[in-house]
């Protein structure tokens, strides 16, 4: 299952990376504990919409410029997840074998 | 400041409509309480994100559209809440009384 939080913490890590800060400079910066904002980056957390918006403001990224990353990340997963299973490529060790000869 | 859950809801809600759908036949698809539904269409709960995969299938909906909707609602506030005060056309009475002339 496509689940929103998961997909909203990689949101949220890619964004904190990509600023080059840290989790201790986003956690003082939004006034959220480190640890919590950890969890919410491993999809482990629920953020509330004022968690979220504190977020975003410490990242510097509008909330609809993170919403609309995590769209893109789910249409990626509902593509994958509405193939077959069987038109799915699938990677055997003779595979390896084959690809190293 | 624009809340997630909010723009959610007005999302969730907007959907539902589009589709004909009572919240009774909504409730009883995503085997969630109407009442709860209710809450979270007005922007008064925070769904889960088990929850928000569950209302996407009562409304046929996946969840990668209804953020791409949430996302376009997010990004019209913020351009509104950014634009100074003073370059917003302000509508008197003397403007109407002039445009009716």
């Amino acid at each position: 299952m496509t689940l929103f939080r998961r997909l909203l913490g990689e949101a949220l890590r890619a964004q904190r990376m990509e600023r080059g800060l840290t989790l201790r400079e986003v956690s003082a910066d939004a006034r959220v504990s480190l640890g919590y904002i950890s969890e919410i980056e491993r999809g482990q957390k629920e953020a509330s919409s004022e968690l979220l918006a504190s977020l975003c403001g410490a990242l510097e990224m509008p909330l609809s410029l993170l919403l609309h990353n995590v769209s893109q990340a789910a249409a990626i997963e509902e593509q994958l997840l509405t193939v077959p299973a069987t038109t799915l490529p699938v990677r055997t060790g003779a595979d390896v074998v084959a690809s190293a000869a």
